[in-house]
Order: C-alpha cells, then sequence, then structure tokens
C-alpha cells in the first residue's frame, strides 16, 4: 500500500494549482445560488428610519403615565400617518397620531400605543376619530423600531464566498444593491471517449453500452454552480481523442474532465496525447473505489481523467474536483460531513473507502447507516439508493456493527 | 390562545385543497433537480451482456486450473476483444482470448485472468502475444459481470415524485430514457403592495422602504422548483391592487402569493376585493413570528396573504405555502429536521415559535443552537445569520439551557 498516493495530500496538490475564476456583475434578479466575489458592507440603516411596530397611536410616553381600563386618559387625534409617508408636522405633548405599522414616528412622539389598548375600532374603512381613549401607560421607546435596530450603516452584511439564499437576497435588496459583484461560473469540458460508448440516441448494438458518465459528471458540475460543453463521444483512436482535446481547449474552459482511458486498455493513446498537449500525472491513490486518477493540465488548463466505472467516475469527482471547483468560485471546499453508526459489519481492502450507504434516524434520534448492496464500482444502482457516502479511513478492513463513521451527504434525510 | 388555529391543522387544510400540476416531457439534457411524474421500470438489464470487470485474458476455468508462479499453464491467444466489439467467434477448450475491461465475454469463457498475473506486458500500444502465461487458478464467474447484475429489466428503479440527483440521470441515461416525464414547473405569481415600498431602482425618498419581501418569496419559489411571475408594486389603492390582481389572474398562475396588507391598515381594501375576487379566509394562526395569514382562492387560484414583515413573510411561506408547492410536485412535503440543544435559556408566549439560530457541532458531536441575536419580525439579518429554524413548541413559556428541540435547516452545517 505504501506506494499509493494518500487522498488528502492529492486534493492538497491540487486546489493549490487553482486559481479562482474572475468575477462578474449580475442583477440581483439572477443572485440565487451565486457567489458574491466582494464583502458587503451595509450602505445605510436598516430601518433607516424610526417606525411604529405596531397600528396605533404615536403619543409622548408621559402623556399617557397612569392610563388603564378603570382610569383611561383621553388625546385629541391632531394626525394620521399611514406607512409610506413622512409626518409633515411634530407631535406636540399632549397629542396623540393615528399610525400604521412600518409609519414614521412623528418628531415629539417616543411611544406607541397599540390599537387594542385605545377604544378605537379600525374595522372599516372610513373610521376616523377626533379623539382617543388610552387604556395602558407605556415606556419611552415602546413599540418603536430605532433607525439601526437591524442593521447599522458601515456593518459587514456578507463576506466574500458567501453563497446567496432567499433570505441574502432579501437583504441586498433592502440596502438597494442592485447589481452585485458574483464569481462568473466556471466553465468545464467534460468529454467521453471509447468505442464501446454510444450516445443516448443511437442503438445499443452488440458490445455497445450507453455513455452514462457525462451526464452524472456534467450534472455535478451544474449542482456545484458550473457550466457546461459537452462533445461528441471520441473513439479510441488517436485522431478522434485529439480531436475531441482540441475542441475542448477551443472553448476556452477553467476545466476539463474525463472519464475514460486511464485504466491499461485505450490508455496509452491518451498517455501520448497529453504528453504532447499538456502536463498530466498519473496518480494511484489510495481510495477505493477510483485508484488511478490522471491529474494535470491540457494546454494550460486544469485536467482531471476520472475513471470509467460511474461509481469511481462520480466518488473521484466528489473527493477531487469538487474542491478544485469549490477553489474557483472562492467556496470553503469542505463539505457537510455526518457521524453515523454502521448497522452492519463490512470489510474493506485498507484503502480509504467511500461507502454507499442508505440513512435512517432511530427512536433515539441515532443516525444509521447501511450499505446499499453491492459495492461493486460498476453498480450505479448502489449511487441511485444512497442518502451518502460512509467514508471509511485508511487501514480499516473490518468493522463491528455500531462502530461510528464519517457520512458524506448525497440527500437531505 | 385558545381561539387560535393550530400550525399542523392549517397546514393540512391548506395541502388538502392543493392538486398535483400536469406533467410535461423533457430531454434528459434538462432533468437536474425535476421531479418523476411516473415510475421508471428498467427496460433492459444492466450490464446488458456478461462483460470483463479487469482488462487481462478469457478463459475456460478448468484449464487453468492449479496454474500458480512456480507452476505457470501457457495458453495460445486466439482473439483480441477490444472494448465495444462483440467476439465473433467462441472460445474453445484450452485456448485464450485477450479482453479489455468492458468488453464483452466471449462464449464458451468463464472467467477472466488479470493481466498481472500473467506474463503479458500490456504496456507498449503495439504488444501483441501469441501465447499467454497464466500464474493463477480461478473460479468459474472471476473477473465477470453479469447482465442484470447492476439492474434487472422490469425492476423498478424510481418511483414517482423522485427528485433527480446526478447519479439517477446517469441511470436514465445507462437504460436509454432519453424523454422524461416529469411535473411541469408550478408558476406562482408573486405580489407586493403598499405606498410604503419603492423599488429597488428607485430612490429612498422620506418614509419609504425598499420592497424586499418579493425577493425573498420569489426566490423561495425559484429554490423549491417553481416559475415566478412579478409584477409592479400596487399602491394602496383599491383601484391599484384590482389592477395588480386581474394582472396576477391573467397568468393563469397555479398559485398567488403576497405579503402585504394582511394587518389593520391597507387590509380593509384588500379584504374587500378578496371577497368579491373569491374567497379568502383570515386565519389567525398559534405561531410565531406570523399570526395573521390569508388563505383561500382568487379566481378559483389557491392564494396566500402572507404579513408583512421579512421574518414573518419567509417563516410563513416555509411553514405554508413550501408544503402546497411540494403537495403541486408531487413530493414529500417533509422537511428535513435535526434535534439540537439550546446555549442559552430562551422566553416565549406559548404560541408555536420559529426561532431563527446558528448550529455548531461540539467536540462530542452534538448540535448546539444559539439565537441570531434579536428574534424581531422585522430583523431581517436574524435570518441571514441563519443556519436553521428552531421550533419551540405550543405551550412553552421558558426553557433551560441544554433542552432538545428539533430544527429545520436553512443551510448545511
Amino acid at each position: 500500500m505504501s506506494e499509493l498516493l494518500n487522498v488528502d495530500l492529492a486534493v492538497a496538490r491540487i486546489v493549490s494549482d487553482i486559481r479562482p475564476v474572475e468575477s462578474e456583475n449580475i442583477s440581483i434578479y439572477d443572485a440565487l445560488g451565486r457567489v458574491l466575489a466582494n464583502d458587503i458592507d451595509a450602505p445605510l440603516d436598516l430601518p433607516i428610519f424610526a417606525n411604529s411596530s405596531m397600528d396605533g397611536y404615536a403619543v409622548v410616553s408621559t402623556d399617557v403615565e397612569g392610563a388603564s381600563d378603570v382610569n383611561p386618559i383621553t388625546l385629541p387625534v391632531v394626525m394620521d400617518i399611514p406607512a409610506g409617508y413622512a409626518p409633515k408636522t411634530a407631535l406636540k405633548p399632549g397629542q396623540a397620531a393615528r399610525i400604521m405599522t412600518g409609519a414614521p414616528i412623528p418628531q415629539g412622539a417616543d411611544a406607541v400605543i397599540p390599537v387594542e389598548n385605545t377604544d378605537a375600532h379600525w374595522g372599516e374603512a372610513a373610521t376616523n376619530h377626533q379623539v382617543v381613549r388610552v387604556f395602558q401607560s407605556v415606556n419611552p421607546g415602546a413599540n418603536i423600531r430605532l433607525p439601526g435596530e437591524d442593521v447599522t450603516k458601515g456593518q459587514r452584511i456578507f463576506t466574500k464566498g458567501w453563497v446567496l439564499r432567499p433570505q441574502d437576497i432579501g437583504m441586498l435588496a433592502a440596502l438597494g444593491c442592485a447589481e452585485l459583484s458574483v464569481y462568473r461560473r466556471p466553465k468545464v469540458a467534460v468529454l467521453s471517449s471509447g468505442d464501446e460508448l454510444v450516445s443516448i440516441h443511437d442503438p445499443l448494438t452488440p458490445g455497445k453500452i450507453r455513455d452514462s458518465n457525462s451526464f452524472i459528471l456534467s450534472n455535478l458540475v451544474r449542482q456545484y454552480g458550473g457550466e457546461v460543453f459537452n462533445f461528441p463521444i471520441a473513439r479510441d483512436t488517436k485522431d478522434s481523442i485529439r480531436a475531441m482535446f482540441d475542441a475542448a481547449v477551443a472553448k476556452k474552459p477553467d476545466m476539463i474532465v474525463t472519464s475514460a482511458g486511464v485504466s491499461v486498455g485505450a490508455a496509452d493513446l491518451i498517455k501520448q496525447l497529453l504528453s504532447q498537449m499538456g502536463k498530466v500525472d498519473f496518480w494511484r491513490i489510495n481510495i477505493r473505489p477510483g485508484k488511478p486518477l490522471a491529474y494535470g493540465q491540457l494546454a494550460g488548463i486544469p485536467f482531471f481523467g476520472l475513471p470509467g466505472n460511474p461509481v469511481s467516475a462520480m466518488v473521484t469527482f466528489d473527493v477531487f474536483v469538487r474542491p478544485a471547483l469549490m477553489k474557483m468560485i472562492g467556496r470553503n471546499s469542505d463539505v457537510p460531513i455526518r457521524q453515523a453508526k454502521l448497522k452492519e459489519s463490512v470489510k474493506s481492502d485498507g484503502r480509504r473507502t467511500y461507502m454507499r450507504v442508505k440513512l435512517e434516524y432511530n427512536d433515539d434520534g441515532e443516525l444509521w447507516a447501511s450499505t446499499t448492496g453491492t459495492q461493486s464500482s460498476g453498480a450505479l444502482m448502489s449511487m441511485v439508493l444512497a442518502d451518502g457516502l460512509l467514508i471509511l479511513p485508511e487501514n480499516i478492513t473490518k468493522t463491528q456493527i455500531g462502530d461510528v463513521f464519517p457520512v458524506r451527504l448525497l440527500k437531505e434525510v
């Protein structure tokens, strides 16, 4: 085992090579899921002006001292402040202003009495009171939202690398950020080659299988925020593969990902081309599934040659390509991990092993993992059934029921 | 409290009203995140033919009985089977066939010897051996993937309502499903009204705030797979609101969501219009934030009138609108919940309370929750900082440090 490269070392080498893509300006209307390319500080206070948190009456708090159900205090209503309109005059001691939720507090007032604590009934549209009887005393500041209570001007709201969720976009809208600087989507060329592959629209003649890896890899790229370039399947000839590489390079992608030709068979052709067109190393990694990995640059573009079995291709994408994509868009490449107990005893060969598992909480809230049938790297069904990838560390060859291991989620449970 | 409607009852009433949208056919190239509208059974076996799981030599296993390093057995190599090509003749006893990973096993052969266990070296392209020395005996079936080993013809692969991930799309590609029947995206009209609101491109004059709710609600709809129709902000006049309702209905959406005018202020206008144009109930729900909720049909279209405060709008969307959207696309409306311990003692008023919390695992793998500052329903920053919504059940007014409560995730931790 000693000659196999450690997974974390391989990831660190890859990540250290990768440079973030440039930023681009987008409209706030297109912001969902995009990643901020700079920090954002609040350009203004939120709320920007003192406003009422209730429908009611703005008053001077000392005017209603001692007010109660049995001892109401009556005040003249001198103005009506709907939401959206600045009061034209200040409130004087001894006066009340009808005020709506969100409307600006008039100068002079220091509290709001909720309408429920007065004799007013706003149930019908035309109701208007010239006086109001107040049944409650209030402290200064009651039911008033102060400027900057939510956000103060200059406050750091978002840091570079933040992935925008609905509430984040709402905050940016409240702050008036109509245009945002985000990392542009990394462009990824996804290649397939092999005389055995036919495209989804072609008939399955003897000896052929349908290309599924390019669908898996393309959609992983999209899931992580990238844009995909696809190409026709190359045949196992030097000319066909070279034409595919040339076509990929011509698109000026940020990354090239392919998933065949790293094993002994068609590998020689590809190896020769890679050494002519760039600098690609062939790593043997201490990982299962997925030992062989080609990594380097093709015409200066980061190049990943993943194993051809669909499960191996998906696992090695997750472990090696995803961190590179994350680094390109300024994101932390850590993935959410949960600890789970193994429901069965499993064996491995001492390589770091990513097992496809179903996850289930028991009644005590403990998370338990069980394997999804055969763990053959050709068995795509094991991945379709999986809620997660359980990570068996290096040098573990046998486990007991109940042993705890980290699990990388593939689906929320 | 007794007159307030229970949250779960309200959700159940809403969900029982909602009908799924129709299905539509899409290309497998556009399938990521879409929801299958029918069950899918495998139309063929995977693999479809017996093939080699290794680069090596197909043999008759009895021919190499007793082979070892010190006692190699020599066989003539009578054919070469690259991946993608069906062998033209059967293998006879006493013969070997050079075979690549994934290539069809020739008739007559019942095992594959990996190239490493022979004297062959495939390192250079042109190498071709007329005989091979085998250093290993094998059991029948060794290194052969049998037809149907991954998936058998007729096997139920996906059930209606399945949300398509990269590996699922890879499986559909392998099965040749180029076109898929999925639920079409629900169309949702997201409305804003209020004299206090200005659009993101307009200046903030005194008394005005920027509309943020429509951004939050539109992006929640998109996040859950819907399409959004937006409309200009309506003013607080009957004509303006009626025009907005008419414009929304004219788009024939599957759902209308608005987030203002349910409190006393502008409410009367909207109430009158809703009673003229449809049937909408005003519910007072045992929930915090977000007590008032308007729900019903406007011109026959499900209508949600959410509270105007951004936090309340987002929480009530999550609790009431999301399950309706999920039902429309045939998905389970359960959300992933984790149990977390409260890091602080909190107070509530006995309504079911959705608190905005940060989540953190401690060294023992326990999940702890702490509130994100002020829990005012106007404080959008509390939602921006939140990893989840901690659900404090009804009738709990005070908690202890370490009490365990369910948390609805807003972000992976």
